[in-house]
């Protein structure tokens, strides 16, 4: 299949009719269409892939039947959206997305809630998390709301692909690619917007006790202050690549980054830690959006059941006398080391679409560069990794209740209940 | 025209014979076939395009009528390289590409020689950053030189799309990218390596006395100690989109990148400091090559030339009584600052392939972040801007006159003088 990403598609014909008043930015004019979800097309695929037995399945390995396509020129504004069979994008050598990254994505799942409706766990922060970031790369604007009414079209003609098993999802990833096919090193105004699916299964199960370990990493560094890390950009990933290599060599399953030795986000997820006071009570730390770190939803998520009054009603899991500070506040490898000998360092864990809430079982620490194998690496251990009475076990249970539609929470859970044309 | 970069092209047949021992890395098995001149295919265009006219090349718009392309998968190592007709990638919209922007360039440029032979100019520096670029990003390795063979019978076979005015020549430029097809964040052990050309004009003609206007830019930082800014990855342009939006905006042409108030780069090039001394001799500054500095080749060469001895041979469009001393060291804005109001600021210019050198007019600064459009900006303007007896001319003469093939110089230039199949 050849697809043309010169321009808009034309699925229903050219010229395009005078578009609306719209007001777009990012150096744009603001008369060009946007997103419109009442021309969609649906092209379907003429034969359905068999579906993946749930016990196989490898994240983001096996695409459904369907992707979700647009692109923007800056004659022609957004293209009418298409659902179409997954298939190759065709793309000029010279597109900005190869040569300058301008390249946005987004992560959210959806769910099959008890009613056999597809459910979407607070898919608005990912809208707008993805118009932001777009701006930053200085992308093409989009309508947020549009582009989720589109989405949930998709997952809704996708719903045989969601796994009903607990734990499992449908990964929906939404990008958006820089296509301007010239060299020269400046903003891309053309862009392509597609939307592919993927069904997973749980990232590690927290009940079976297993957590993951971590390789803290300042010789190399993610992000820093007036860079890009406070946005899901894919240039924010490649970087962490080969460094994922050294921690795997040296027995780590994921990266914890640092700026110095302050502590900033887990492979690519966020990270919190919990320490115990003199008086029983927990402190719940993690570090703060200044720009260095993803706002993950999840973050955002976990942060609100933490301080939600009364705290049992949100996890109700947690024995009933804890008590909780949570603190958005910067954390530093020394004081994870400090407390870990003080045994005051109860739980480490990260938090993401992904995985969800996974704990830490260890944490590796070169306190002097290195990242080469034969450096000396110190290690905390954690004393409660998940399981019963851990903050991390409540706090996942929770999300996946509310994310599966088990539990109706603040309006969280968003049903996909749209009509498939 | 349709692609498959699944696997290799099988130019010549499947399966691959069985590979040579060879040494490869990143992660990947020895024994895969590394990128084999040999095995090159030639597919010509059928129709072949006309010629743009020299005074209207906008630099990266027009592609010539080939490319050269091959593919790495961790099955079957590099397949046989393959020059064919300019056309578009067909790739799953899974690649890593896409997502988490494993992407390595190059930039370098062909020119005619006055004995009608097509010449590069230093070309193994690309290819050796380009490897270490690519092992930067976790991407497979390859043979720099099989590369520039390959490069050499592309360029000859292209040779009718070098501008012959001065100043003007053929822009090359390698692409390394990341295709596995899933969502997985880790490595990509599946790559696509090609090779496009487009003919160019000099950036802005020196001999005009023009330059270029610079607003430094502290609240936004392209690279940090630890990060990618030493290597040429396509990762670290698009963060400077908005920015250099800004910048426009503001009246300024281009990016003056700092760390803190730290010179780094200039848009995509080095950067040269002139300070006068009381004796008259001259300080010539550039930051040096901390991590955070594009180790660019015409820096080197720029280096090069002004430690020659004498140094009327390597410049000798300077006046005999020029004294220099130059450095890499760090510059700080202040010191632009105070030089400037001292008088002893006497040039500021930047090097790269685009531009070759060329002068800085005014350098604009808000000393507290900003960014704004109505932030308060001080500006330097710069006394010597280009012209006779200044250094950007005594360089940009000197580098044009050996990279067009006038003067021979420590075997810089160097001959496409391969046969075309």
């Amino acid at each position: 299949m050849t697809i043309d990403t010169a321009g808009p598609l034309n699925a229903n014909g050219v010229p395009l009719p005078p578009p609306e008043a719209q007001v777009l930015k990012n150096g744009l004019p603001s008369t060009l269409p946007d997103i419109d979800p009442s021309r969609l097309t649906i092209i379907r695929a003429a034969v359905l892939k068999f579906l993946p037995e749930a016990n196989t399945l490898v994240f983001g390995e096996v695409p459904t039947d369907h992707m979700l396509y647009m692109d923007f020129s800056p004659d022609h504004g957004w293209s009418p959206p298409q659902i179409r069979p997954y298939g190759p994008l065709n793309l000029d050598p010279a597109s900005s997305c190869f040569h300058y990254c301008p390249n946005v994505f987004e992560g959210l799942k959806a769910y099959l809630g008890p009613d056999g409706t597809p459910r979407l766990f607070r898919p608005q922060l990912n809208m707008e998390r993805m118009v932001r970031s777009a701006e930053r790369v200085a992308l093409p604007p989009f309508n947020a709301d549009a582009l989720l009414i589109l989405i949930k079209r998709l997952v809704a003609l996708e719903a045989r692909w969601i796994p009903r098993a607990r734990g499992c999802s449908l990964y929906i990833r939404p990008t958006l690619i820089g296509t301007r096919p010239s060299l020269g090193v400046s903003a891309s105004r053309h862009a392509a917007l597609y939307v592919i699916l993927s069904p997973t299964g749980p990232y590690i199960r927290d009940k079976d006790g297993k957590g993951i370990s971590l390789l803290a990493m300042s010789d190399q560094v993610r992000a820093w202050p007036g860079g890009t890390g406070g946005f899901k950009l894919g240039l924010n990933y490649a970087p962490g690549f080969a460094a994922q290599r050294t921690a795997a060599a040296l027995g780590y399953q994921q990266l914890l980054w640092l700026l110095g030795e302050t502590v900033a986000e887990a492979g690519a997820m966020n990270v919190f830690a919990v320490f115990e006071r003199t008086d029983g009570a927990l402190d719940v730390v993690t570090p703060p959006l200044d720009g260095t770190i993803l706002p993950g939803v999840t973050r955002a998520s976990v942060l609100s059941l933490l301080s939600h009054t009364p705290l049992t009603a949100a996890l109700p899991q947690l024995p009933t006398d804890v008590r909780l500070h949570t603190a958005e506040r910067t954390l530093t490898m020394s004081e994870l080391f400090a407390a870990a000998g003080a045994g005051t360092l109860r739980e480490v864990f990260c938090v993401g679409t992904a995985a969800v809430v996974i704990p830490a079982t260890r944490i590796g620490w070169q306190r002097r560069g290195g990242g080469s194998a034969d450096a000396e690496v110190q290690d905390i251990v954690l004393p409660v990794v998940g399981g019963e009475g851990s903050l991390a076990h409540a706090l996942w249970e929770r999300l996946v209740d509310i994310q599966e539609g088990r539990i109706e929470w603040e309006g969280w859970g968003v049903p996909c209940d749209v009509a498939v044309a």
